[in-house]
């Protein structure tokens, strides 16, 4: 295995981009001028009033400038809305007394979890109140024996990480997002992220969780057990809804015995042929302990590297991929990894590439993927897709899409969670361009469909890709969806303006 | 591990014991006297005249003796219902025009998989037509390096099975019945089963589904991407909601890698605290090669091996233990399962055992758990309890029951997936036992709702179980699981008097 060098990385401090962010934003409702707001109530002092008789002053904000602009913007400070109030509820009866008014009162609700959303979905359109999550961040009980963990919807995903781990535990889910996000905002938005591969998504994961419906009304859905089929599974219904048919207050969620063992490594290939051979050869042979397989694109990398001064160990390769394997016996994983890379390097399928050393190394390795949203963020203007595609046609989008786009923009670049089938298709531009917007859409999305792909594999629709999901859905399915919609939120207080297009609202 | 002997079966017939069980079944409708018909039409030649001109001849079965007994009882013979008409679509279209007209003409449907159900849920109550799903059998595609198999509901599970190991791919489910059961029956029921420890349940492993609503409307949720956000999972409805929103009728299932080695082994203790130990390091040391932890009491040992004649290879333990394992590497696999094996043995957890030399030998382990459900059914009327439990209390509830029902029972045993908190409780009299029933009901389903557990953890409600749900389910919740029935059913059309609980029908 001498091809596959060990690597050192230096100590590196990590560098937010906020700071070059803080550009203006324009208000949603300009840059989408055909969006019209709803017959929904304007805040008055009496329904201030009333917020502030139910809860204390910490958990009502409405200073705009100070307290309001960041509920109000995206991080990739894409879209803004103007509330004027911010509600911070502690607990599942403060939700409750909330929604029971405001479907009352007919006022408009936003959720809002850790806001990391990538799809406009968890920030106002126009002035609904902010319901945010924030203080429910208490992680309820973890039983190790059992793997189920309860815990409040705003506890950020990092934290009940680093609880979990001290029981031997480990989140089915992960993503890069993990310092900011909230369990009840991965709930609610379906995240996907890079364990899906391993554990599966949240509908397989989340045991149980409390909601409260539009009417104010606490639907218990709390269950603990691995197993439970009396009824109807209505806890589903809440799972990828985006906050549109209830709010998720509480999860209880399956976790799995924290891996012993974790190894990443990194590598460079020549062709997509190649990529997919690893994949290939990957499953068979890690088999159960593969947790991780990534791709990115020189481009991506490139940008990465560039934008965020980050050190990458191989270079020059049209191709990367990073395997994780995640397994209980580390001479084990490690005789399956080599075999498998002997494998690879000796057909020339993988090139170069480096193994990490240790878990400093192992996250460095990660940065070079995870931190690419955040580089591409700095060159400007992001068109963000999200596809799942057949594995075979998965980087052809990427080449198709740059044929068509030219010198139009920055870049055009592919990278995402390869074993899924999910990919990130990245387009910038200096600033906003409806220009080059037009030429990507429908495009991107006529392609997705003709393969029975997906628009949105896990960023869900929120506001910015609504007007999509017939590409993906029957008309007949999405009628339902009105319909379930109707049924559990009559009067549409429940983030409005989100996943369902608007011209036919009349359905 | 000298403890640990190997162990030869002799070669066995598999006996059936059908023909045991040729006795007399009353009819549900004079076994459940409070029971009332609904308001639904009878059959008449005119509907009748409609269906055969549809389908062809041998897809309407009219002939009571020699064509419908078999689809009128369940196997367990425990319900009998009076259909005089079993109706055998083999398109997803066929389906839709008969349901189509059902509605319209208020007739109702009891939808039949294999009929290995065992809570009454898949024969008719009274005179509804049985929709057979049986000639839709067809594995339609199987893609090896996605691991996505898309089959039609009919298709029983082995034969699914059987294919996919072709393609070096295995099933995400398995249990006992997987020669008779199908695939659309598992998702509409949500079945459980042996691998349920290591894949999880459907809600994660079903991709697509297509389902036919109440009045005809085809619900194409058929995707075969890994991840779709793309609004309300609704295809998560259809999984455990036992045919009573939709009839289903194509499955896309995420299958898994078929693993190179399976371990099996038997193990004899001598307290539940040992099983516990043993369950505990099973999971730490075994890590992601776990693939079953089960219980077996002496009970139910004592049960399959003289009901059935089949040969145990330890006696006279209070408990047993079946694992097994299941990867990619055989020395692997055998490493860290001797080394467990050897922590257990040496102090003391486990006291005797055996491990399975070849794929004949582990059948035969299986067999004698698997086929416990069987051997009780030799010994007359069986009361048979399907729950979840935490972990801690798993045997507590079979000691509780027995010091309640002393002498009454032939037999009070406990057996199941421990590894999933889902413990089996069974009882069994000569004959079906009304005083017994008394004694054991709703004592049963306090005790578990106490605990916090559910009432039927992969069985489901059918019939049988449906007067219990509340047990297991809020109010509110039941009420929305109503809401949503009234929604996609308006007319009751499909599966009556399944799941809900009749006294509060008119909610």
């Amino acid at each position: 295995m001498s091809m596959i060098n060990k690597l050192s990385f230096g100590i590196r401090k990590f560098h937010t981009t906020a700071s070059r962010l803080r550009k203006y934003v324009e208000l949603t409702s300009v840059r989408y001028p055909l969006l019209k707001r709803g017959n929904f109530s304007f805040l008055s002092d009496r329904h201030l009033g009333f917020f502030q008789s139910i809860l204390s002053a910490h958990q009502v904000l409405t200073d705009e400038l100070n307290d309001l602009s960041g509920y109000n913007v995206d991080w990739m400070r894409s879209v803004r809305g103007s509330s004027r109030l911010v509600l911070r509820p502690k607990t599942t009866e403060e939700v409750a007394a909330i929604l029971q008014y405001c479907n009352v009162q007919n006022i408009a609700i936003c959720p809002q979890g850790g806001n990391t959303g990538l799809v406009g979905g968890s920030v106002p359109v126009f002035d609904e109140v902010v319901l945010s999550l924030e203080l429910m961040d208490e992680v309820i009980s973890v039983d190790e024996l059992s793997g189920v963990a309860i815990v409040q919807a705003g506890c950020v995903l990092e934290k009940l990480e680093t609880v979990l781990h001290l029981s031997n535990l480990a989140l089915p889910l992960d993503l890069g997002a993990k310092g900011s996000c909230q369990i009840g905002g991965n709930v609610a938005t379906n995240a996907g992220g890079i364990r899906l591969l391993r554990y599966g998504n949240l509908h397989g994961s989340v045991l149980g969780l409390t909601a409260v419906l539009a009417n104010g009304q606490i639907m218990d859905c709390l269950n603990t057990n691995k197993k439970d089929n009396t009824g109807y599974d209505l806890k589903q219904l809440f799972i990828g809804s985006e906050g549109t048919l209830g709010i998720v207050t509480q999860v209880a969620l399956q976790c799995q015995p924290k891996p012993s063992s974790v190894q990443v490594g990194f590598f460079g290939l020549n062709s997509f042929e190649n990529v997919l051979e690893t994949m290939r050869l990957s499953k068979r042979n890690l088999g159960e302990i593969l947790s991780s397989c990534e791709l990115i694109d020189q481009s991506s990398l490139e940008c990465v590297t560039t934008q965020l001064e980050l050190r990458s160990p191989i270079n020059n390769f049209p191709f990367y991929m990073l395997l994780e394997t995640a397994g209980s016996n580390a001479s084990h994983d490690a005789e399956k990894l080599n075999s498998l890379l002997e494998i690879l390097v000796n057909n020339g399928t993988i090139v170069d590439g480096t193994l990490a050393v240790d878990s400093a190394q192992a996250k460095n390795l990660w940065e070079l993927r995870e931190r690419i949203s955040e580089a591409l963020a700095c060159e400007g203007y992001v068109y963000k897709y999200d596809v799942s595609v057949p594995i075979r046609q998965f980087y052809q989008l990427v080449e198709d899409m740059r044929i068509r786009l030219g010198n139009l923009p920055i870049r055009c670049c592919g990278y995402g969670h390869l074993g899924d089938g999910n990919l990130h298709l990245n387009i910038t531009s200096q600033e906003y361009n409806p220009i080059l917007l037009n030429r990507i859409e429908p495009f991107v999305y006529d392609w997705v469909c003709q393969e029975r792909g997906s628009v949105s594999a896990e960023h869900g629709l929120g506001l910015k890709k609504r007007d999509y999901m017939e590409y993906s859905k029957s008309p007949t399915v999405i009628h339902w969806m009105r319909r379930v919609k109707k049924l559990f939120d009559p009067n549409n207080i429940l983030n409005p303006y989100k996943i369902f297009p608007e011209q036919s609202s009349t359905d």
